[in-house]
C-alpha cells in the first residue's frame, strides 16, 4: 500500500489537531520503531512514548497527553487506534477478488446468489445455499446444504461451513476455520460411547469476525449462537449450544465447553477455559489462562483457576511467591516457642 | 428435521414408561428451555429439573427419579441421553451426499474404491489409496499415497490424510483435521536442528470419531495409534508415536506429547497437557487444564499441575484460597510469641 | 520404506564403531520396543536402555556410554538421534510428487514458476505469486497475491498463504496451516469494536518448519517474522507483529500475543502462553504450560504462571504440595502458644 498525502490531508480523515508542519508529505504507515522519513506512525500505549524523540517518522499520531515536541510533526487525536483504523480503511488498496463466479467452482443449481458476489476457484456450494449481495467466497471453501451467508460477508480460503449454518452480514471468517462441526455428544452404554446425532445449527451474528482455524460446533438441537459484533481470535474452540453475547472479545486458543452462556461485552483473554453449563455475566474480563468452572454473576475482572476476583488473585499470587519465606518463618517461630516451653518446664 | 409421531411411537423407539397422554403429538426435538407445544424434550442433569413444571413441551424424557407431574406428559427411561440418541438416530434426515464419484474429483487410476462410495468435488486420492464400502469423502479432502479408509467411514471437507495412514471402519473425521503430519523430531547439531524424517504411520481404530482441526502426527517409525471407540474433540494435538487405548474421551484442546501411552476408558478433560514418554493407566480421569509430567499407574481422578489425586488437589486449592488468612494468623502468632518472650526476659 | 543393507553399510552413513557382527543384515528401522529380526533400532534416552538385553533387533545404535553386550550388534555413535536422522535421510523413499503442473490447478498468468516445481491438483496461485525452483505445492493449497515461496520449499495440502507473505528456502509448511491471516486488532468506539485493517505481511526464514493447523497472523503494518532454522509444532498461534529469532523451538499449542519478541535458540514448551508487547532473551527455555507476562532479560529456564526461574518454581511447588501439613503445623503451634499464654496468665 502506497499513497501520497500531506499531514493536513490525513487530519481531514482522522480529525485532531496538528502540532508542527501540516504540509509534511506522508507516503506510508509504519510502526514507531521502524518508521522512516515519509512515514506516519502512531503511539497509543505509554510504553512506546520513549521512541517519540528519536523517531524518523515524518509525522506521529499521538493521544492528548503528549505535548508538542520540537522538530516533530504530531497529530493529536482522542484515540490513536481509531485514527489509524480510519486511515487504513480510507487508504487500503483493494485486495479482494472482483465480483464473478469462477468457472472452476461447483455450485448446486438450487443455490441462490446475491448481486455482485465473488465465488472463487474450487469453492463448493451445496443444495439450497443462499449467498447475500457482495459476498466474497475464496478458493477451496465448502458450504453445506441450506447454509446462508449474509450480505457483504467474506469467507477466506479453505473454510468449511456445514449444513444449515447461518452467517450474518459483514461477517469475516478467516482461512481454514470450521463452522457447524458436530458437537462432542455421546451417551454411554456400558464402556461404549454412542454418538448423539447433532441436528442443531450455528448462527453467527452481523459484524462478527472469526479468526483462522477456529472451530464452532453445531447445537445438539437448537442453535449455537455468537451475537452481533463479537470478535473471535485464532484457534478458539466453541462447543455445542454455547451462546456468546454481542461485542465480546474471545482471544486466541480459548475453549468454551458445551451449553455455556457468555454475556455481552465480555473479554476472555488467551488460553482461557470455561466449563460447560455455566453462565458468565455481561462486562466480565477473564485473565489469560484462567479456568472458570462456576457461574460468574457480577461484572468485573477475574483470574486464576478456579477464577477469583482479579485483586484477590494478585494478593494470593504474591503470598505464593513468598511461600519459602513463610515456611522459614514458621520454622523460626516453632523454634522460639520450643525454647519458651523448655524454660517453662524448668 | 421434522416428523410427526405420537408419544407412544416414540416410546417404541426408546423403551420406557409413559406417565400422561400417550397420544400426544410430537413434531420436533428441542432443549428444555426452548421447547414449545409439539416438541419432545429431555432432562438428564438435575440442574435442569427446575424447568419441568413450566415447560411448554408436549412431552419430556426423564430419568426414573422424576415422578409424575400433573398436566405433563413424561417418558420415564433409564438413561435419557441414550433415549434421545436413539430417537435422533431413528429420525435424523439423511444429510450425507448420495453414492457416486464426482467428475470434478482427482482419483489416481491405481486407487481402489469400495461399493457405494461417495467421492465429492475437488477430493484428491493419490496412488494406491484404498477406500472401503459406503465411505463418504466430502469436498476438498486430500488422501495421500497408499492410505486406507475403512468401510462406512465419513471424512468431512478439507481434511488432509497423509500417505500410509490407516482409518478404521465407521470412523468419522470432522472438517479440516490433519492425520499423518510429520512428528516434531529433530537432532541438534551445534545450534542447528536437523529434521529426523518421519517414516511411520497413523492407525485409527474402528468407531473412532475425530473432531475439527485436530492434528495427529505420524510416527517417526512404527505407528501412532488410536484404538477402537475413542472419541476426540476439536483442536486436539496428538504427537508422534502416541498410543491411545479404546473407548477413551479426549476433550478439546488437549495436547499429548510424543511416545506417551494413554490407557483404555481414560478421560482427558479440556486443555490438559501430557508430557512425552510417560504412561497413563486405564480408567483415569484427568481434570481440565491439568499438566501430567509423570506416569500415572493407578486408575482414579487426578487434577492440577503437576497432577495429583483429585481430592488432594481440592484440599490444597482450599488452603491456597485461604493463604491471606494463614499469613495474617502467622503474623498474629509471632506477635503473641514476642510478647511472651518479652515477659520471660523481664 | 524397505531396503537391504549390512550393518557395515549403515556405519558408512553414520560413522561410529561397530561392536558385534558387521555383516548383520538390516532391512527396516524400528523403535526399540517393537524391533524384530532384520531391524535396526536405537536408544538415546536412558529410560530405554533397559530394553537392550532383550531386543530382537539385528542391530542397535547406542551412545558411547553403552558398552558391548554379549550377542548384540551395536553401532556406537556420538549422538544416536543424528545417526538415525542420517540413515532416514539417506534411505527414505521419495514420497513427494514428481515435478509438473497439474492441469486441474489454477495459476494466474502473471505468476512466476521456478524450475522443476510440482503444483498439484486444485492448488490456486493468485496474481503476482513467485514460486522458487523445486518447490512442491500439494493439492488444495491457496497462495494469495504477490506471495513468494523460496527454492525447495514444501507446502502440504490445504495450507492457506495470504497475499504478500514471504516463505524462505527449504521451508516446510504442514497441512491446513494458515500464514498471513489478519491480526486481531480493533479500535473501540463506545461498545463497538472497529476493525483495524492489517496491511503488513509475514516473513518466514529459510529452513523454518511449521506444523499442521498453525496460525501466523500478518502484521498490522511492517512484518511478523520467524527467522532462519526455527521449528514450530502443530496448533501454535503467532499473533501480529511477533518476531521470533533463529533456531528456536515452539512446541505444540503455544500462543504468542501481538508485538512480542522471542530471541534466538529459545524453547517454548507445550501450551505456553506469552503476553503481548514483551521480549524473551536468547537461549531461554520456558516450561510447559507456563504463562509469561513480563520481559525475560536473562537466559535460563523459567516455569510457572507468572513464570519464575525454574528452580524457584520447583521449590515453591514443593511447598504448595505440603500446604496441608503446614496448615496443621500452624494450628499446633497456636495451641501450644495458647497453653503457654494460659500458664503465664495464671
Amino acid at each position: 500500500m502506497t499513497f501520497e498525502k500531506t499531514l493536513k490531508d490525513i487530519a481531514k480523515i482522522t480529525g485532531g489537531k496538528i502540532l508542527g508542519d501540516e504540509s509534511a508529505v506522508i507516503k506510508r504507515i509504519s510502526g514507531i520503531e521502524d518508521a522512516k522519513r515519509g512515514d506516519i506512525s502512531f503511539v497509543a500505549n505509554e510504553r512506546y512514548f520513549k521512541h517519540l524523540p528519536s523517531t524518523e517518522a515524518s509525522a506521529v499520531i499521538v493521544p492528548g497527553k503528549v505535548g508538542a515536541i520540537k522538530g516533530k510533526n504530531l497529530l493529536v487525536v482522542d484515540d490513536p487506534y481509531l485514527a489509524i483504523a480510519s486511515i487504513l480503511r480510507e487508504l487500503e488498496g483493494a485486495t479482494h477478488p472482483l465480483p464473478g463466479v469462477h468457472p472452476k467452482s461447483e455450485i448446486h443449481p438450487s443455490a441462490v446468489l446475491g448481486r455482485d458476489v465473488s465465488i472463487q476457484a474450487y469453492a463448493v456450494l451445496e443444495e439450497g445455499v443462499k449467498i447475500g449481495d457482495r459476498v466474497i467466497i475464496y478458493p477451496g471453501v465448502y458450504i453445506g446444504k441450506n447454509a446462508e451467508i449474509g450480505d457483504s460477508a467474506v469467507i477466506y480460503s479453505n473454510v468449511s461451513i456445514r449444513e444449515g449454518v447461518i452467517i450474518g452480514k459483514r461477517a469475516i471468517i478467516h482461512c481454514n476455520s470450521v463452522i457447524g462441526s458436530d458437537g462432542f455428544g455421546y451417551a454411554k452404554e456400558g464402556d461404549v460411547y454412542r454418538k448423539i446425532p447433532q441436528i442443531g445449527i450455528v448462527r453467527i451474528g452481523d459484524d462478527v469476525e472469526i479468526g483462522a482455524c477456529v472451530t464452532i460446533d453445531r447445537a445438539t438441537f437448537g442453535e449455537t449462537l455468537v451475537e452481533k459484533g463479537t470478535k473471535i481470535d485464532n484457534l478458539v474452540q466453541i462447543a455445542h449450544n454455547v451462546k456468546i453475547g454481542g461485542n465480546s472479545l474471545i482471544v486466541a486458543q480459548v475453549g468454551i465447553s458445551g451449553s455455556t452462556s457468555i454475556g455481552n461485552r465480555v473479554t476472555l483473554a488467551g488460553q482461557v477455559g470455561i466449563a460447560g453449563h455455566i453462565a458468565i455475566a455481561d462486562d466480565c474480563v477473564i485473565g489469560a489462562k484462567s479456568g472458570v468452572s462456576n457461574d460468574i454473576k457480577t461484572n468485573g475482572a477475574y483470574t486464576g483457576y478456579p477464577a477469583t476476583p482479579h485483586n484477590e488473585w494478585l494478593k494470593t499470587q504474591g503470598i505464593i511467591s513468598r511461600l519459602p519465606q513463610i515456611k522459614d518463618k514458621l520454622a523460626e517461630i516453632e523454634k522460639r516457642l520450643g525454647e519458651l516451653e523448655k524454660i517453662q518446664r524448668e
